[in-house]
């Protein structure tokens, strides 16, 4: 069943939503990576974890993208992913990294903490790699990928005067700096971070990595990181311009606009840039902005509630 | 605001979404149409209207995808565009035409027939053209862009079994068998329409143009034509392999499937193509299947109904 079109990181889908731009007054270019392999940007860094290890072996904990993503990324270069998730999860999600062909070790959290089950998993299995989803210089540099080709459009087709990018445990944002950079684009780039998650605009303020307390409750469950990757960190605090602190509703506002006025479907995470445009119009306004898609993978029974309103 | 990005017609989105590929035992090739200007196939024909004929105003009656198509094309080739639509169409309806450019003339349909009021506007503007959303050559010719392209994925990339096309009033499949045909590609071309609205297949079948008696209230609203198009019917009648009637609950799962294993929000309409693979699971299993997506534009709420499935 493979091809040309399955094989390697697939670029990224660039559209230009016109009514979305006049509605706010900005010229909005999207960078979609929903329907990049296994819909999120992840693939882009499982992809390379996977490809330049020696090991035949990868073992993660993930309950979300990174999971599936390099489930499918060690499928196509015929190794194994090993995928820990809390015996809590979602069925559908197990479903999708064994349908992406990874072997998911579910862990009843109430007995045994995730990072314990690895560490077991690792020390039962040496010959394996241990691959941190956000925090790894190859995750960088797999995410890189994205920042190269926004650097190509960005000179050919449409000068950016902004790229935002959603930031998480700060791996996408690191590597698009890393490779808008590398290829001598000087765009500045804007963290868009969940208010209620606002651990890396902390650290920017600060000067060194702050940590939330607990997992953020925000909608945008891909940003409910305890803090940013040290790695990444070495990029983000002099990389990014600044970050822009996203509330709830503006995140499930951009994700209606999204539906209602690029035809796209997108996760929550996924809406934060644009989210973030929405936080501050008038820093936008009648300017060029790359809003970066990270994936579009969310349960049918959340999106039905955010599009309710 | 324009740039090489928003001129002209944007190269359908393929995809290739390998889970929805392995549950269904087909694979499945998606040709999206969804970010097409407009979010819908339609800005092909409609553009190739609006660039062909000399006259400066181009007038027609629709309350879909059409209206907004022809809105937009217009406003890129500097002409007018008339769109009349019932009093009682949708706000968001009436709002996209307006964004897009175009003058919507309301009818009050109760008292005079958009037919009427199209003539009637025809009679006060004698320098504008009436254009047909699906039954002029126009039409089909700019459609036909769609199956050069296909072709050209055909032949260097992904040689399909079959090309799955919805049909309505048969412009877009008439469009896509003469681009196929056009760039010798003689992959079969297989018609997906609505069982409520059968009118295409009953014309197979009787060797002429069969109607529908009354408008067909299917949820696939692109199809909701009376008959087809005279001249798509001249390209229809050798040029289909045949016709797939797609049972409504078929159009609503194969939506599903495409949100949730596809990452691709589409209108129902735009779903039949995927319902016929799931009519007729046994005609496709292992074969190499190219389904054409015509369309994205979707009121939530039916959309929010649809998913709750």
């Amino acid at each position: 069943m493979n091809s040309a079109l399955t094989q390697e990181v697939r670029p990224t889908t660039i559209l230009e939503p016109v009514r979305l731009a006049r509605r706010l007054g900005v010229r909005i270019i999207l960078a979609a990576e929903t329907f990049q392999h296994t819909g999120s940007f992840k693939f882009r860094a499982a992809h390379n974890v996977a490809a330049q290890v020696d090991q035949k072996l990868v073992i993660t904990a993930s309950s979300g993208n990174f999971g599936q993503a390099l489930a499918y990324a060690c499928s196509l270069l015929s190794k194994r992913a090993m995928v820990v998730m809390p015996a809590t999860s979602a069925q559908v999600k197990i479903d999708a990294v064994r349908e992406y062909g990874g072997q998911v070790e579910l862990v009843d959290v109430r007995a045994k903490s995730r990072a314990a089950r690895v560490a077991e998993l690792a020390a039962e299995h040496p010959e394996g790699y241990l691959a941190s989803a956000y925090d790894d210089p190859l995750v960088i540099e797999g995410n890189s990928t994205l920042g190269v080709e926004l650097s190509l459009i960005h000179r050919r087709d449409t000068p950016f005067d902004f790229v935002l990018v959603p930031v998480g445990g700060g791996g996408l944002s690191a590597g698009v700096i890393r490779g808008l950079r590398r290829m001598h684009a000087e765009v500045p780039v804007i963290g868009a971070e969940p208010l209620l998650a606002n651990d890396a605009a902390r650290s920017l303020a600060a000067g060194h990595i702050m940590a939330n307390e607990s997992e953020p409750q925000t909608i945008a469950d891909g940003a409910r990181t305890l803090s940013l990757g040290r790695s990444n960190w070495e990029v983000l605090k002099d990389g990014l311009a600044r970050i822009i602190e996203v509330p709830e509703e503006k995140i499930a506002e951009a994700v209606r606009l999204l539906f209602g006025l690029a035809n796209l479907k997108v996760e929550p995470t996924g809406a934060l840039a644009l989210g973030a445009v929405l936080t501050e119009p008038k820093a936008f306004r009648e300017r060029t902005v790359c809003c970066v898609v990270s994936g579009g993978n969310v349960d049918p029974e959340v999106y039905r509630s955010i599009l309710a309103g």
